[in-house]
């Protein structure tokens, strides 16, 4: 604590946890990025709102930069601190404070996990029904401020969809409580849904009202292998007209090798173009001879060449294990990942053009495709090829999403669908909001943080 | 046109169509709320965007409020030029744009009524699903600008939630493309949410892009006999848990006896303290059986006391009649009209202490409420006694408002569900939004539209 504003800090809030330990900073300096060197003057852990309060007072007073910081589960590297950052670790304010039956909502603080959020509604007899692969050390904190989305986006929408009550300390330090958990509440401007996505640069999310839901009916997992992408969107409308969808997810043959090479097991004896998982009500009898027939269909008409249905909870999840084991089976090769998305109806036509560019282009990397159909959203992993160092393989990825950002400007897409645009994709913001948006988005960010010290030089 | 303001306006836009007509002036300078005299200066009627830009950038240049105008059903004086504005009506753009398949999207300009806008989605196999009485006048634009809610949001959520792209025209005029129809979009604040619900303050909507979704399947209507409030909570409870509710509604034997005298049958022979209409799916035999059962369990508990099925659609919309035709049924009394919600488990609470007050403080007001338990939100309506003239009658309801607002601030609820700020809400609105939430509320206001042009005086 050598450093003065710290010694101040510390005689301000006595309380407070803090830590200039380097393995802490290195750990909480760094989300799953891995491109930027973690460089925080420390660690604050505040166990309150007040303390988070003081903390923000003391940042505007000593003009330090403050990083809100979750479980830097981000791949935008919008929670890394490499600039002298004081990052605010939420980790100690994780509990849940309150469960109301009737309003069905769950009131927590920023730093639970997702996985125990799903934990405390599943023993309501009730789900939070936004879900994705990192559940486990996410928090929901950070959930918000990115707006996450995952894999039931079809079903349930991003996590705005799932947000009754917010209270945000302000980038002034004032506590906001918005829209207390009320259903309807038509009075003026939504700041809820301002704070919702805005990567901490405009407030700190110290409590969370949760709207939950009803569980579904029992469902059913079904992989399908498609010859061809548009094939796949035939699939696509099949499905949402027969069947009730939980999750309608796809990937590449390039996805399978990887995940299979990784340990998950083969599900055919063949190889093909495009995977399909999907997960559907199927509560009885009816439903799931609906789920048959329209497997059937798909069949007939070539659309699907080959498939399993899940006839246990231990093959549905064998069979999710291929989707979501993707990331994994590929963290090995550091792959630079773009995270888009276009509207769905654009999916096939954007993908076509992508493919054909990278393939002329960049004839030895290998590209995995895997993602949303159902949100339009595509993931796109470019591995790091053997002999080539990192800084040269990013600077080439960089040119693949130049030529990205050209495809996507075409077919109206965003460069972020759900990763956010943090460090990584900041370059190219311009690309999906305009100069006026931007330049709104500027005055909005100095009317909640007029002196700049949330998360300054993420995302603007 | 003897205004050189507005002759400049007919000299810069030639084709645009203006009205200074007297009956124009009063028709479009009013909403239903009727308690301010429409004083515009002129009503401007643009046939696209550009027109309504270029009005923007006259009312800038010549410091001449606007006032952006839809089918002014709105019940907060959101909608009225009272003092020498500019109405800009968006009647004459009022087409579907566009429809999408594949993405299940209308696309529509602002002007559309939303019963068109049902039609529309209904033509091609699909729903819009926010509904509401005043469906045949209201605009689409004017739903945006309110975040309208009505009778389907326990299940469908509100306005908000159906607005997948949004093209807006600042106070400054200049155009934003907001979201793009995009299911997943994280790259920065959402504008398009901060312009949900801002009642023409922040910008005029110019088109919309409507997510549209699969019919529900078969519904039954049924309408219940409650004795208490806390029993009609239990109905709710229970219906919740068994049933796939679509809509849950509430009024009281006063509301009854208003719709009955004005045309409606009489469902019971009897007359009971409370009413719930609840519309549920109905799909098959197992669907018509849980109903019944819940039906059975609640006649057995005492919750409810008689009850009605409906057995065909007439029978349905006859049910229905006896909820939506109220505030028609009142109309004739000029009823003070207020639209307040708490969170659901805070109702019975609320509204036995809001009865002992009006009770006792004015016993001769005929007070009806009505509404939305499944929503929290009670519209509490009430009635000008004969013989009390009508600023009398106001003033005396600003004084029942005062205490509703107090018992409000208790119960941590909203003077405005669904009915906005307004002019009429506007001196309440300190009791739900604080300090730091209004001055943060007029500084986004300042970044989108500097010269205060846009709707001024209303909400803030």
């Amino acid at each position: 604590m050598s450093d003065p504003r710290l010694t101040e800090l510390a005689r301000l809030l006595p309380g407070l946890k803090l830590s200039t330990d380097p393995g802490d900073l290195e750990h909480h300096g760094r989300d799953w990025t891995r491109r930027w060197t973690p460089a925080p003057i420390a660690i604050a852990y505040p166990a309150d709102t007040t303390e988070v309060q003081g903390i923000v007072r003391w940042a505007n007073d000593h003009h330090v930069a403050i990083v809100p910081s979750g479980g830097r589960t981000g791949l935008s590297g919008g929670a890394v601190a490499a600039a002298g950052e004081l990052v605010v670790s939420l980790d100690r304010m994780n509990k849940v404070l309150d469960f109301n039956a009737v309003d069905r909502t769950l009131t927590v603080q920023p730093g639970i996990a997702l996985e125990a959020v799903h934990n405390a509604a599943r023993e309501h007899g009730l789900i939070y029904p936004v879900d994705f692969a990192a559940r486990g050390s996410c928090q929901i904190g950070g959930n918000i401020a990115t707006n996450a989305g995952g894999i039931r986006v079809i079903r349930y929408g991003n996590t705005r969809q799932w947000i009754a009550g917010l209270k945000v300390v302000t980038g002034s330090g004032e506590l906001l409580d918005l829209n207390k958990g009320l259903v309807k509440n038509a009075s003026g401007y939504d700041l809820r849904h301002l704070m919702i996505g805005s990567e901490g640069t405009l407030g700190i999310v110290v409590e969370a009202t949760l709207a939950l839901t009803s569980p579904p009916p029992a469902s059913q997992v079904m992989l399908l292998a498609v010859p061809a992408m548009d094939a796949l969107m035939k699939v696509f409308a099949e499905a949402q007209h027969r069947l009730r969808l939980e999750a309608f997810e796809f990937f590449t043959d390039r996805a399978l090798e990887h995940v299979t090479a990784h340990g998950a097991q083969a599900p055919f004896a063949e190889a093909y173009p495009f995977y399909v998982v999907a997960e559907f009500d199927a509560a009885d009898e009816k439903a799931e001879a609906a789920a048959l027939a329209f497997f059937e269909q798909c069949m007939e008409e070539g659309w699907v060449v080959d498939g399993v249905i899940s006839s246990s909870d231990a093959q549905a999840a064998a069979l999710w294990r291929l989707r979501e084991g993707i990331t994994e089976s590929l963290a090995a090769y550091k792959p630079y990942k773009n995270d888009i998305s276009v509207r769905i109806s654009r999916v096939p036509a954007f993908m076509a053009e992508m493919q054909a560019l990278l393939a002329e282009g960049y004839p030895d990397f290998d590209v995995v495709w895997f993602g949303h159909i159902g949100d339009g959203n595509l993931h796109i992993n470019v591995l790091k090829p053997e002999g080539l160092d990192y800084p040269a393989f990013v600077a080439q990825c960089e040119q693949v999403t130049a030529l990205l950002v050209d495809t996507l400007a075409r077919h109206e897409g965003s460069i972020s669908a759900e990763h956010g645009i943090g460090l990584v994709k900041k370059p190219w913001l311009s690309s999906v909001r305009s100069p006026a948006e931007i330049a709104l988005m500027a005055g909005i960010k100095k009317v909640l943080d007029p002196n700049g010290i949330l998360n300054p030089g993420k995302l603007l």
